[in-house]
C-alpha cells in the first residue's frame, strides 16, 4: 500500500510559531526502498574493514562539525533548550563520534574464543570451536525528543550500530525534523566523501504510528533502537514480536530516578543539597531521562529543606517545553497531582510570568510515605519540570520506599558514611532495580565511557542487560558465532 | 484464584501405556507461594559467596549421581530413548553441574570494568564509574522434551542462573514428569545438605498453558529461560511483554540447520556422508534442535547420494518418538509432505514393523529448488526423524537456497576446499544467519565450552545475543549496574 505523503512543519519550542521547512510523511514505498539498500549495504559493511567504518564516523563528525552554527540555531529553535545546553550536547554528540570511530578498530565487543580440538578424545574426537561477533544487519532507530543530537541520527544507537557494521535507517522526531534534517545531510555527505554503500544510511519523516511500524515490521530490518516512553517502547515489543521472524528491540524508556537523603547528609549540607536537586531538576528543564523525579527523606528533615530548596527554586527562570503535546502532558500531570488527596504543593513556578505558550517551571509536590506507596506515586514519571518529595516517619520506611522499585535507570544516596548500617541496607536494595547507584551526586549528566550503564529493569528498559550509552553500548547491534572445524 | 489439582500420569514412549505415578497441576496458590519464597531468596543468593553456590551445584551433581540408576530407568521409560544416548545425556548433565560449579567461582560474566575520577576535569569534574554484574532474581525455566536431564530441572538454564546467584522455578515437562520429580528430590535434598535457602528451587507440574502464563507473569519472577517451539515461545514472550513489568525472555527455539553438499565433498567421499547424515538423522530418533533437516544438493549428484543413504537408512531400527501428541505432529507433517506437489518420496521406513504405537523410522523427501524455495519448505521443521533433500541445478542456486534462511541454530558445508570460491561465498551467507557453522562434520553432537554459540536469529531463538549452552549461557541471568563515586 502506498500512501500519500502529508507534509508537516517543526514549531518553535519558544513562541509555538511554525518553523520554516516542510518534511512528508515517508510513503510505504520510501520505507520500502530504504530498507532493500540498507540490505545490500549490510553485505558489503559486514566484511568492511574496521579501519572503513572509523573513517566513516570520523567523517560524519567532520561534516557535523562544518554545520554547527545552522545544526545549533535549528536545535535551540525546535527544543527550546538554552544555547548553553545545546552547545554542550553538540560536544557531546561529535565526542561521542570520536569515541566510537576508534571503537569501531579496537572492538571491545569482539570477545573471540576458541576451545582447541581434541582428536584424540573418546568416544568422540572433539572438535576445534571459535567464537567471533558478527553484525546483526540493518538497524532501525527511533531517538530521543530530549536529545535531538546525541540520541538522534547520528547519535548513540547510530555510533554504535555504524562502528559495529550495521546499517542505520533513523526516524527523524517529529519535534524536530529539521535538526535531523540537517544531520541526515552531513551524513550523506559524509557517505559520498568516504564511498561507503548507498544504503548505509537513510533518514526517514514522520509523525504517525504507522510510519514506524512499517518500519520495524519490514523483513529487512534486523533490530530496533528506541529511545522514548514506556508506552511507545511497548507498542514497538510487540509489532516486532508480531514479525514473521521477531528481532532484538533495545528500548531505553523512563524511571524517577530516586534520590535518599540520609540525616545526617541533611544535618551536614542541606544548602549544597538543595542547590544540587534544584539544578538537577531543571537541567535541560527537567527533560532528563535521569531527572530526580522522586526525593525520599526524613520526616524531620522535611521542613527545613522545603524552605531551602523553594527559595532556589524561586530564582530560577521559567523556560520551554520540548513541544505542544509535551507541555500538555505535562499539565495533565501537574493537575492529576493537585487534585489528589494527601498530596502539596510545595513550589509552583509562576505561571504568568511566563513568555511562550509552552514556557514552565519548577513544579514541586510533597506527600507522606504512605500515600507515595499506596497511591502508586513512585512510579509516575511526568516528563518536564516535576518532582515528588517523599516524608518518612523513620529510616525503615526509607527502605520500605527503596523495595517498591522495580526498575530505575539511576537511584542515588546522600549519607555521610557508605558504611553505616542505613547505607549498606540501602545499597543492597538499590542494586535490586538500580541500572546506576550515584553516591552523594545527582543523576543528570551521565559519563560516557567503558563503565557505563544506562539502562536497568523495566521501565528503564526493555533489555536491563544492555546499555543504549557507552562502550559497551555496541554489544547491542553483534551476535556471537561459532566455527567449528574451520580450517 | 486457586484451580483444583488435576492429577495426570506419564506414559511410555515405548509402549503408549501409563506409567506409575501421578503428578498434580500445580495450583495459582502453589505458584504464588513458590514465587514469594524465590523473592526471599533472591536476597540472599544475591551476596552468596561464589564458593557457597559452586558447593550448591555440585552438591547436586552428587545427589543426581546417587540417583543415576532410578533417574536413567524413568527417562528411558518417559522418552524411549536407547540407553546408551540417555546414558549419554546423564553425563552431559552431571558433567554440565561440575562445569558450573567450576565457574560459579570462576565467574566468567563478571566483565567489570571502571573508568577512574579526574577531580580536574573542566567544566565539571569527572566521578569515578565502576560496573559490576548482578544476578537477575527468580528464573522460571521451561525445559525440552528431548532433553529430560541436560535441558530441564538441572539443565542449562538451571546451572546458568544458580551459578549466578538466582533462585530457579522449574515448569516439569508434561512427557517426563517422572524424571523430573526424581531430579528434583535430588535438588532439594542437596538444598538441605548445603544450608541452601529453601526458596532457591522450587518444582511444579503442569500440563496446561495457563499455568505456565500464570509463572511467568507473577510480580517476583525476574527472567525466563524456555526451550521449545516457536509457537510456545511466542506465546511466552507475548505474556511476559504484557506484565505490568516486562522481564527477560531466553527461548531457544528451532531450525532446519541446512546441509549443503560440495560436488568436490560428493565425488571424494560420498559414502562417509551417507553415513554421518543418515546418524545425525536418526541420533535421539531425530529429537534434535540441531537435527539436519534440509539437506542441499547438485542435481546430478543427486542419485548416486539418494541410493546410497537408503541403503543405511534401511538398516536402521524404528525407535518410538517421545510422546503421543509428537508422534501425531510427525504423521500430520509426513502426511503434508506426501500430499504436496513436487515433493518425492526418497525414503519411508516401514511402518508395518514397528513393534509400538509410537515408532517412526527414517522419512526422507526431495524436491527441486523452486518447490522448495516456493513453498517455504526450507523453513518447515517437522520434529523426528525427517528430512528434506533440496536438488539444485547449480552452485549458484544452492547460494539461492542458503539466502533464504533468516536464522538457525547451525549450518553446515561439505567441502574440500575452504578457500574456494564457492565456499567463501557460502560461508559470508551462512554466517548472515546462522548461530554455529560446522566444516565437514555433523550438526548434532554440540561441544559445550567457552566458544559454545547455542542460538541464533529466530527462529532458532528470540534473542541472538544469548547462547543457551556453555559459558555464555550464565550472561543471560545477569546484567551490568554501575556505581558512580561510591567509596
Amino acid at each position: 500500500m502506498t500512501t500519500f505523503p502529508v507534509d508537516f512543519s517543526a514549531t518553535c519550542a519558544a513562541t509555538g510559531e511554525l518553523l520554516p521547512g516542510t518534511f512528508a510523511e515517508a510513503t510505504s514505498d520510501q520505507i520500502h526502498s530504504a530498507c532493500q539498500r540498507a540490505a545490500v549495504a549490510a553485505i558489503e559493511l559486514r566484511s568492511a574493514e574496521p579501519q572503513r567504518l572509523s573513517e566513516f564516523l570520523s567523517a560524519v563528525a567532520t561534516e557535523v562539525r562544518a554545520r554547527r552554527e545552522a545544526i545549533v540555531e535549528r536545535c535551540e529553535q525546535e527544543t527550546g533548550y538554552v544555547r548553553a545546553r545545546v552547545e554542550g550536547e553538540f560536544e557531546r554528540a561529535t565526542g561521542q563520534l570520536d569515541l566510537f570511530a576508534r571503537l569501531a578498530v579496537e572492538r571491545p565487543w569482539d570477545r573471540t574464543a576458541e576451545d582447541p580440538a581434541d582428536p584424540d578424545r573418546k568416544p568422540f574426537p572433539k572438535p576445534r570451536m571459535t567464537r567471533r561477533f558478527v553484525p546483526l544487519g540493518p538497524v532501525a532507530v527511533f531517538g530521543a525528543c530530549n536529545f535531538p543530537l546525541a540520541i538522534s541520527v547520528i547519535g548513540n544507537d547510530f555510533v554504535a550500530a555504524i562502528a559495529t557494521g550495521n546499517p542505520v535507517i533513523v526516524k527523524s522526531h517529529p519535534s524536530h525534523p529539521g535538526t535531523c534534517e540537517l544531520l541526515g545531510q552531513a551524513v550523506k555527505e559524509a557517505i559520498r566523501k568516504t564511498s561507503m554503500p548507498d544504503g548505509t544510511f537513510e533518514l526517514l519523516h514522520g509523525r504517525t504510528p504507522q510510519t514506524s511500524l512499517t518500519l520495524v515490521q519490514h523483513p529487512a530490518i534486523s533490530a530496533v533502537g528506541f529511545t522514548g516512553s514506556p508506552q511507545g517502547g511497548r507498542a514497538l515489543a510487540k509489532a516486532v514480536l508480531e514479525r514473521d521472524n521477531p528481532i532484538p528491540i533495545f528500548a531505553e524508556l523512563g524511571s524517577t530516578n530516586p534520590v535518599f537523603l540520609t540525616r545526617e547528609a541533611i544535618a551536614n549540607r542541606m544548602t549544597s543539597i538543595a542547590e544540587g536537586f534544584a539544578a538537577s531538576l531543571r537541567f535541560g528543564n527537567g527533560h532528563m531521562c535521569t531527572k530526580p523525579g522522586v526525593v525520599v527523606i526524613h520526616d524531620d528533615d522535611a521542613e527545613a529543606f522545603i524552605n531551602a530548596t523553594k527559595q532556589i527554586l524561586a530564582r530560577q527562570p521559567d523556560l520551554p517545553m520540548l513541544s505542544g503535546p509535551i507541555a500538555e502532558a505535562f499539565d495533565r500531570g501537574v493537575a492529576k497531582l493537585r487534585s489528589a488527596a494527601e498530596v502539596k504543593e510545595l513550589f509552583i513556578a509562576d505561571a504568568s510570568s511566563t513568555d511562550g505558550p509552552w514556557h514552565r517551571g519548577a513544579h514541586w509536590f510533597g506527600m507522606p510515605v504512605e500515600t507515595a506507596i499506596n497511591d502508586h506515586w513512585l512510579h509516575s514519571e511526568t516528563f518536564g519540570p516535576l518532582s515528588i518529595l517523599v516524608r518518612c516517619p523513620s529510616e525503615h520506611d526509607m527502605i520500605r520506599v527503596a523495595e517498591q522499585f522495580h526498575g530505575s535507570l539511576t537511584s542515588t544516596i546522600h549519607c555521610e558514611d557508605a558504611k553505616s548500617a542505613f547505607c549498606r541496607r540501602w545499597r543492597a536494595v538499590a542494586e535490586r532495580f538500580s541500572g546506576r547507584i550515584v553516591f552523594n551526586g545527582w543523576p543528570t549528566g551521565m559519563e560516557i565511557g567503558a563503565a557505563t550503564q544506562h539502562g536497568g529493569p523495566f521501565p528503564a528498559s526493555l533489555d536491563a542487560s544492555s546499555t543504549s550509552v557507552g562502550h559497551s553500548s555496541t554489544e547491542r547491534f553483534v551476535r556471537p558465532l561459532c566455527y567449528q572445524n574451520w580450517p
